[in-house]
This record gives structure tokens, sequence and C-alpha cells, in this order.
């Protein structure tokens, strides 16, 4: 019953918003980008009925005891939607990437061929507490000429709404159907299942939220989906390595923004640099409180102060994103140690090694295989604002289709065109 | 019980194959191109050997009372292998993909940073009755850096496996691991559904075969995997159009080969245009045995005689790939009607109008969305030859990843990579 509820909101709202694709897929940036200012415009405007909206969203978690740390995530300020604003007027700002032309080329026959840039269509987003996200989803889709299907959390379904209809608004302002945009209102959780296996409906997922869901939605989906936002990171310490260089790019990687997927989880040291540079990293370490779980020779190379505080490193932490002041530290006898322990326990996200030595850097690139390889700089840097793309939908770990930072372009899709004169085939 | 059986096998002929791509992955185009001549060699040298295992597959096939297109296409000939020879010599004449930079740039802090173009990894292959996609595919693989899982029909095992072990033993004569190439030997059925959902163990899938497989794929694979190779086509007939033109594209594109995916199926015929055209068509159709299905207004115009021989179109006929000489005729009173149908009906593979409109050319380009759209050109040209990509594994109709004919480079993936001097993120 639930679920035909929600198999036929899914299919109306699908078709509605396939019929505003083939209007949006055509529409001028011009318009576009007016569109993306009246939302912004509109954060503002609105500010007081969407805070209110929020509000009754905090005190129903309130009431039904939500953590703090959540209900963090699900509140809205003033200054967050200031700094909203601020992020859709940068996406207004950014080019255009529908109708460019690639490998444009006259054939021998003089037939025109080339390949042009077209929106995927119609794109699902899951995503969890953060009504953020209804603004900028929407708003990276609308610039990319997508259609889109919103399944935002039930625990912020006001502030949603609200921040929903005040999209529709200013699309509508501009002349874009108010269609391109829809909010799937069954909240139930048979909404993801469906979206999970809706072909035809819905071109791409794109999940944002929990790795539980992440992982549901990469077991499930029959329909493409991005796979991303789960990053067990390395950073190698090779033989002959800048040892301040490498002091600065690994802390760089695990403490600047622990919470985030390109993070460090691992350090690995080559044992002919471990013996000094694993104290070095402990004592700068000690001072910022990140813990160290370290294989038994890191652990005897710490210096007994370091090594109190150390713990035994186990099997489950190789594998863990750890998303805190925590890190892995593993001693090598080599590089192809290294390139062993990151294909095991890596997840293609982000990988450096620090190195002053021209081959293994070339080895390095060339066998980790990863969204994003760094030779000394820190992973930090995988991102699509540092990778030059301006706006970030997320950072894939697939293969297919995108990998790493996807921007704008990997929103879109392209059509063959072939231009002719008659042209028949012998 | 036989699930476990075929599980058991995908995953360690999945794990050789994972540690095979690993090295193919970084294997010089010199030594790939050796692989591929030794295999175009070796369908010389064991022509006599690979005979003898079509021939128990034909045998077998005719006790089994299979039907003779079906033997045909199971039947290998000292023809079939040299023109398979040729293309294998085709392949290894292609520039390699792997390596290519793409976007590299300097970014404003220094660090240089760019995509490379990487194998995906592990291809699968689920194919039918045709032997020669061993080979083909597995040669495509190669070139592009890729290990294969091949699981070709039951009624082709034994050409299926002396191929199979042509190559093995072409590629490690050139010193790349034989692993690289693996054969299901379970042709049960089972195999198919555990490759649909071979997460971790293929990147990819490639379907080769019946409407009924790429189906069964698209509806239920949880891995990537490729839907195309089902075209229904159209050729809009414009308002203004010239007619010798017209009839030309529409005739190749019916005739020149009806069996294949980009041949059309319906061909669309503004009102002003189609009581010159239609009767034409009909004339020069005539001679060459098309049936054409009309609706009822393209009765009208066909002229008496042509009207006594063609029939009345059915809806299903406008959903129907022919891959015969029938067609589908529709008159319409102006473009958007013809978008439309389009819409519709079409599978989003190759699409035509012939005009002399500059403005109904445009909105044609713009507005139909499909892997190709052509002006004054046959479906036919949708095709990787046709289109300056040498080789060609599959025509896709998804949007993800590649759209239309795929080469090499559609079986590729990239990793971003970043070159720093101590880069470290603010």
């Amino acid at each position: 019953m639930r679920n035909t509820i929600a198999a036929n909101e899914l299919e109306l709202k699908g078709k509605a918003a396939r019929k505003a694709a083939r209007k949006l897929a055509t529409i001028s940036a011009d318009i576009k980008n007016t569109a993306l200012h009246n939302v912004a415009d509109g954060l503002k405007a609105r500010e007081e009925e969407i805070l209110a909206a929020n509000e009754q969203d905090i005190a129903n978690g309130r009431r039904r005891g939500l953590e703090e740390y959540f209900l963090d995530r699900l509140l809205l300020t003033p200054e967050r939607l200031q700094a909203l604003a601020h992020d859709v007027r940068g996406i207004a700002a950014l080019p255009d990437p529908i109708g460019e032309m690639l490998d444009m080329r006259n054939m021998p026959n003089g037939l025109k061929v080339g390949k042009r840039r077209v929106p995927l269509g119609v794109i699902g987003a899951i995503y969890e507490s953060r009504p953020n996200v209804t603004i900028d989803i929407s708003s990276l889709c609308l610039k990319s000429g997508n259609a889109i299907i919103l399944r935002g959390g039930s625990d912020a379904i006001n502030s949603n709404t609200a921040l929903a209809t005040l999209v529709k608004d200013a699309i509508a302002g501009a002349g874009i159907p108010e269609d391109a945009v829809q909010v799937m209102e069954t909240t139930d959780r048979a909404v993801v299942g469906q979206m999970l296996r809706a072909k035809g409906i819905i071109d791409l997922l794109i999940p944002r939220g929990s790795q539980a869901l992440i992982n549901r939605v990469a077991s499930e989906a029959t329909i493409p989906a991005i796979t991303g936002g789960v990053g067990v990171c390395h950073t190698y310490v090779d033989r002959q390595a800048d040892m301040d260089m490498a002091l600065d790019i690994v802390n760089n990687a695990k403490v600047s923004r622990p919470s985030v997927c390109n993070a460090l989880d691992t350090v690995i040291v080559h044992s002919a640099s471990a013996q000094s540079f694993l104290p070095a990293l402990a004592k700068r370490w000690e001072a910022i409180g990140v813990e160290m779980r370290c294989d038994t020779r890191a652990l005897s190379m710490l210096g007994p102060s370091a090594a109190t505080r150390a713990v035994q490193v186990t099997e489950e932490d190789w594998q863990t994103e750890h998303l805190s002041l925590t890190a892995g530290v593993r001693v090598v006898d080599s590089l192809d140690e290294a390139l062993d322990h990151i294909e095991m326990y890596g997840s293609g996200h982000s990988e450096a090694i620090v190195t002053e030595d021209y081959a293994a850097a070339m080895r390095f690139l060339d066998e980790v295989d990863a969204g994003a390889v760094f030779v000394n700089a820190s992973t930090r840097f995988n991102d699509g604002g540092q990778f030059g793309l301006g706006a970030e939908v997320a950072i894939s770990t697939d293969k297919m289709h995108a990998r790493g930072p996807m921007g704008l372009k990997e929103l879109t899709s392209y059509k063959w065109t072939a231009l002719g004169s008659g042209h028949i085939r012998e």
C-alpha cells in the first residue's frame, strides 16, 4: 500500500519533471542565471518564513530526542542562508556547460560530425538532514539544464518544503517551468527503494548523506547512481623524502578538516624514513591531540613518551574512514608494500606520496588506482574548487562516467550531431 | 548449489583478472600490439583446430535442432577467421588511448592538475551464439588495457574455448599475464545473474546479443552495464525538403542493411511534402519489396496501386525495431508533431531530418534526445567507423558515461593527478 503511494507519486512527478526537462534543455544561460539570482534573492526575502519552517523541524526533532550534532545539521540561520545565497550566485557566474561542441570534425566524405554537450535529463537526489542540499543540488541541476526530483529526510520536511517552494517560484519567475523541481512528499523509506529502481524516470541518482545511505544505493540501485563521499585515504612517506615537507603534508591531510572525505586516515612510512619521521610527527600531533594507531614497528620508533599515548592498530582501523583526529600508522620496507596496502585498504578516493625520487613518484602515479593521486601535495586538494571545476556536486569513487570531483560538466551527457548534404552510406 | 558453483568460479576468476588488470594498466602500447598481432597470427596458424572445435558446436546444434539462421551465426569458416584477423590487426593499428592527459592545467597555487586516461579495470562480456565476439571483445579490451571475463553461449562453448585459449597464449607470448582473459566455464544461466551483481569484480558489463538479453541486463544489473543495440529510428521529411535527397536518404536508411540497429523503422512526412514524396517512395520501395505500414492519411496519398500493397499501421508497429524490409509511415502537420512522435516512440538511438529550412534543422538538433541526430544524412552513419572512432564495442543508448558509438576511449576512465612541491591546503 505504502509502496503503491510512493510509486504513484514518483511516477506522476517523474512525468512532470521529464516534460520540464525537455524545455529546460534548450533554455538560454541568461534565463537560467536569472532564475539562480532569483533563488539567491529569495533566500533573503523569505528569510523569516524559511527560518519559521526550520524552527518547526528543530522543535519536532527535539521532541523526538534527536542528538545535538544532528540538530546542528538541520539548523538554518540567517548566516547560513546568506552563505547559501552566495554559493548560488557563484553557480550563476560559472560558464554554461550546455551546448559546448566536442571533437567536431569533418569526415572524409564531408559529413560534419561532433558531440554536443546536453543535460542528463532528470536527476534524483536522496539526502538526509541538511536542508541546504535542497538549494545546493537544485541550483547545480538548474545551471546544467537538468530537472530534479528531491527526496530529503523526514526530519527536515518543513525546511525542505519552504526551500523547494522558493526555488519553484524563482524559476517560474524567470520563465522556466516550475515542474523542473519536484519534491517527494511521501517521506516514507519506501520512496528511496522506488527511486533506486526508477528506470526511465530518473537518469542519475545522487545520494548525499551517511555511509549507510551510500552503501544502500551502491548495492541496490538498478539505475545509474554516484558512489562517492567515502574516502579511506593514505599518504606514503617514501625512503627519500624531505622530512619537513612530509610533516607538513601529512599533518595538513589529517588535521586541516578531519571530518571530510579527503582527510588522511593512514600514514604509511618507509622504514628508512620512519626513525626520524615518526618521532617528529608524534611530537607535532601530541600538541594537536591526534591519536596515532600504530603497527608494532611504528610503536617502537615513536620514542618512549609518545609510545605511551599511541595505541596498537587493529585490522579494522586500516579499513576505517576515521573522520576524526585519529590516524593509522604503518611502517613498510618498500614502495611495493605501500602500494599493496593502498590497494587492499584504500577506497579509491585520494592517495598521496611524499618523495624526492622521480622513479617512485612515477610508479605511484601509474600504479595507484584512485580518483585522485598526489605527489608532494596534501590529499585535501581533492575537491572541485581546488581542481578548478567551480562548483562540486560530489566526489565520485566510481570509474564510470565521472571520477573524483564532479562539477557541472559531470551532470551532462552528449549527443552526436551529424550535418550532411544528402549523405547516404554505401 | 549451481549458484554457488557459478559464484565461486566468478569470484576466483575475478580475483585473477583483477590482479592481471593491475599489470595490464601500465603495459606499453608496443607490448599490447605485439599481443594483438599474435592473436591475428594464431587465427591462421590454429585454423584447423578452431574449425574442428566449431564443427563440434555445429554438430551439437544440429542434434539439438537449432534453426539454420542460428547455426549460421555459430559457424566459423576460413574466410570468417581471416576477416577476424584483419580486424584485430586494425585494432593494433589504432592509437593507444591509455595515458593521454586531459585538461592539464596549473592552478593559481602552482599545483599541476590533470586527468590521466586509465583503463576501467575488468570488463565482463555476456554474449550468445557468435564465437567471433570472443576475439573481438578480447582485442578491444586488451588494447584499452582492460582485463576481461567472457561468458559466451553454451552452444558455442567449444569454439569459444578454442578461441580464448588462442588469446591467452597470444598475450602470454607477448609477456602479458594470461589471467587478463578469463572464460566462465559454467555455462549455466545462473552465471549471468551472478555477473549482473558482481560488484567489485566487474567494472563494466557489455551485453552482446538479443533484445531479451539487453533488457534483462538493463533491468537487473546492479553494476554498470551498457544498454544499447536497440534502435527504433525515424527519418522526418520536412515541409521544405529536396525530394530527391529525401528519397535517397530514407531509402538508404531502410534498405542498405535492414538487420542493423541504425536502420530506419518509421518515416515521418510533413503533409505538405507527402503528396509528392509518398507515391515516389512507394514506387521506389515496390521494386525492392519494402512493406509500408501506413497511417490513414499516408495510405490515402500512396496512389491506388501502392495502396493495395500497403497495410494499415498498428500502435505496435510504431514501437517496433523492424530489422527487416518493413517501415512505418506517418503523415504529420508540423515539426512539433514529428518531434512528439519521436519522443514517444524513439529509443534514443538514431534520428534524422531532411530539410532545406535552417530553423527546422536547428530545432531538430536541439530538441531530439538521441545518441545521434542527423540533418540531411542517413541514420546508417551512426557507427564507430563512420564517426572516426576506429573500432566499435557497442552503440550505447544510455546517457551516462558513453552515448552513441563506443570506441576504445569509451572503455576507459581517468584518474586525477596532482603534482605539487609541498602543497598544503589553507
